[in-house]
Parts: C-alpha cells; sequence; structure tokens
C-alpha cells in the first residue's frame, strides 16, 4: 500500500466529530493485531510544534492565512523529518491526529489559499501522503453543537463564523471524493458505537487488500 | 524604482557586520530628508513574527532546515501583510533589519536548500523585493570575533560552525552578483565611521537615481 514498511494513518475531521473516540478504537485495532502503533498530533508532535502549535490556536493571536499555512507546514516537516519517517523505517504504525489533508480543508477550503500551492508545499517539505485517512464527516451545525458541549473553551480556529465551516467540510469531501481509495468518509453523525463499528470495518477491510 | 509608493530597504550582513550603527545612520539620513521611517526586523516585527523568532533562537531548540525555512516566510508573509505592504501604501520608508536575502543566505547557502524552492516561497507568499539592500560584508573570522566580542550570548543559529558562516557569506555575495543594482556590497572591515561613511555615499547616489 505504500513504499514505506510502517503506515501512516490519519483520522480528519471538523469540529465534534468524535476523532478521540475513533483515535482510541483504531489504536486498539493496530496493538490488537501485535503492531506497535505510535500516536501523535498536528499541529504539534515535537517540541518545536507544539510551541508552533501553541502560536496557531492562542485565541488573541493575528495570523494572516499564509502564515498560518507555513506555520502548519513548519510544524508538519519538522514532525515528518524527527518523528513519522524514523517510526515508519521502524514498521511501526503512526497514528496522528490529523495531517496535510486538513490544510487543504482548513487553509484550502476555509482560507481560500489556491490548492495547488498547498499541493507545491506537500511536495517539497513533506513528500509523501497518508496510507489511510479516516475523515469523520458530520454536519457543521451538529459538530459545533458537539464541540460547544464539550464546555472547553474554543480555540483560534475553533472560533470562526459557520461559512468557514462549511467551506472546510466541502474540501474535506472533495479531497476524499479525488481520492476515493486513501481517503474512507465515516458517517460521524451516528451515535459513537456505530462510528466505532464503521472504522473497524474500513479497517478490516484495508488490512485484507 | 519600484511599484510602490514608499521604499522598503533592508540592512543584511552576517554575525558582527556591525549592522545596529548602520541601521541608526539610514534612519538619520530620511529623517533629515523629512521622510517617515518605520523600522523594523525579521525574523520578527509582528506580535507573532516576535513568537516565531523567540522558537528560531532559542539554544536548545531541534529544528530541521525546512522547518526553519518555512518559520522564516511565515514570520516574513506575516510582516509583509501586517506593516509592510500599509506602510509602503502610505509613501513611508520601511527600513528592515534583514529580509528574504538572509533566506537566501542563511537556509540556502548555509543549510543547502535548493535557491528554486526558496524562490518559490518569495514568489508566493512574498510577491516583491526591497527597493535597496544593502549588504554589509566582512570576512567570517573577523565577523565573528566582533560578535563574540559583544559578550552577550549567541543564538541558536550563531553558535554554528565557521564553514556554515563561509557559506552564508558566499551566497549573500552571488546573490549581490545577481542583482548588482538592487543589492549594494558594503565593506564593513573598515571601521565604524568608514562604513557610515560608504553607505551614505549609496544612499546619495540611490536617491539620485
Amino acid at each position: 500500500m505504500s513504499h514505506h514498511n510502517g503506515k501512516l494513518i490519519s483520522i480528519e475531521g471538523g469540529e465534534g466529530a468524535g476523532k478521540t473516540t475513533v483515535l482510541n478504537a483504531v489504536r486498539a485495532f493496530f496493538e490488537q493485531r501485535g503492531l506497535t502503533v505510535v500516536s501523535t498530533r498536528e499541529p504539534g508532535g515535537t517540541p518545536v510544534g507544539e510551541r508552533i502549535r501553541e502560536l496557531l490556536l492562542a485565541p488573541g493571536n493575528s495570523i494572516c492565512a499564509e502564515a498560518e499555512l507555513l506555520l502548519m507546514f513548519a510544524s508538519r516537516t519538522q514532525l515528518a523529518s524527527e518523528l513519522i519517517k524514523p517510526e515508519l523505517a521502524k514498521g511501526h504504525i503512526v497514528l496522528t491526529d490529523r495531517f496535510t489533508d486538513a490544510s487543504f480543508a482548513y487553509q484550502g477550503g476555509g482560507r481560500g489559499i489556491a490548492e495547488a500551492d498547498i499541493a507545491e508545499l506537500e511536495r517539497i517539505y513533506v513528500g509523501f501522503k497518508t496510507d489511510l485517512t479516516l475523515l469523520l464527516d458530520i454536519g457543521v451545525e451538529q459538530g459545533l453543537a458537539r464541540a460547544h458541549a464539550r464546555g472547553q473553551g474554543l480555540d483560534r480556529i475553533e472560533r470562526e463564523h459557520t461559512e468557514f465551516f462549511l467551506n472546510v467540510r466541502a474540501a474535506y469531501l472533495r479531497k476524499a471524493a479525488q481520492e476515493p481509495d486513501r481517503i474512507r468518509v465515516i458517517d460521524a453523525s451516528q451515535p459513537a458505537d456505530g462510528v466505532v463499528r464503521q472504522v473497524l470495518e474500513v479497517l478490516e477491510q484495508w488490512m485484507a487488500q
């Protein structure tokens, strides 16, 4: 399925899509099969990446769309060189809470940066894609209601208006339609046990390929 | 000399080249002619840019060459949109301690990133060059001796080995040779009053163009 020994799997989705539940289920799925799973997240996952994450998410920070994109890719290229490539070379499963597809959705669909410019950064500063991406798709209103119900403060990006999230969702779905083998859409509007069941079916089928 | 109403001028040079003295002389030159001068620096110059500067220069941080480059351009695109473009539109002189030429020297010559990749980031995320760059050129050993004599701690980049700085200097000079009208080389090995005299001659001639 890829040129690596290991596999890179990302979980993508908007606010309130239930990523944490799915991350735990995916990790358990592979660990039960005796595989080593290394979990990480974006932006972040390395010491400097976590500092970049703080900059990106602090509600008071004024950051233009282009700077946001370049900060995301600075965190991503550091994560790729410091963690993802070495772990894949060891044959491990790297499971990440978001990866490059999120930039196509948030900085592309959400902020309006051209898809070709994001693809160019991906080509030069990352050089690979995920082996499998699980896109947790949920209606914007339902997702935002869940995110608000969590009762935590909202970060700089979560504070965007509804139209932003509608564009993010559309960009995610467009990307999934372009690469249906790599990106599998999960119906995240279901109750959690239904979401997990669908995820496990996708993983079983993907492993059998 | 440019498509802006105002003018963007950068001071470039390696460690110990005497940038601060020259920045003060250039500012005074334009202010004496009744022009408004806005001073800034790279990386930094905006609230988020100064946070990026801290990340880049903290001696303990592990940052790969590609992440360093993208962080520099994140700071730069924010500075361009938040400060440089609005100030140039007002007809002001923007005087900056380093700009994009520094990425060609440090991340290009020093870290070995391809010039074409840096030029691509410049084209997409900056979109303009300085109107005038004063390159303070000094031998690496003499510059490092001066930098050490300042007695301040050295930052993450100042701690590099001599070969790194030799490559930085060569990249600066190569860029100046490619664009001799925009980038003027100043002999910074002279005593300070000689350096300032040469800078003022360059400015007089440039203004008369």
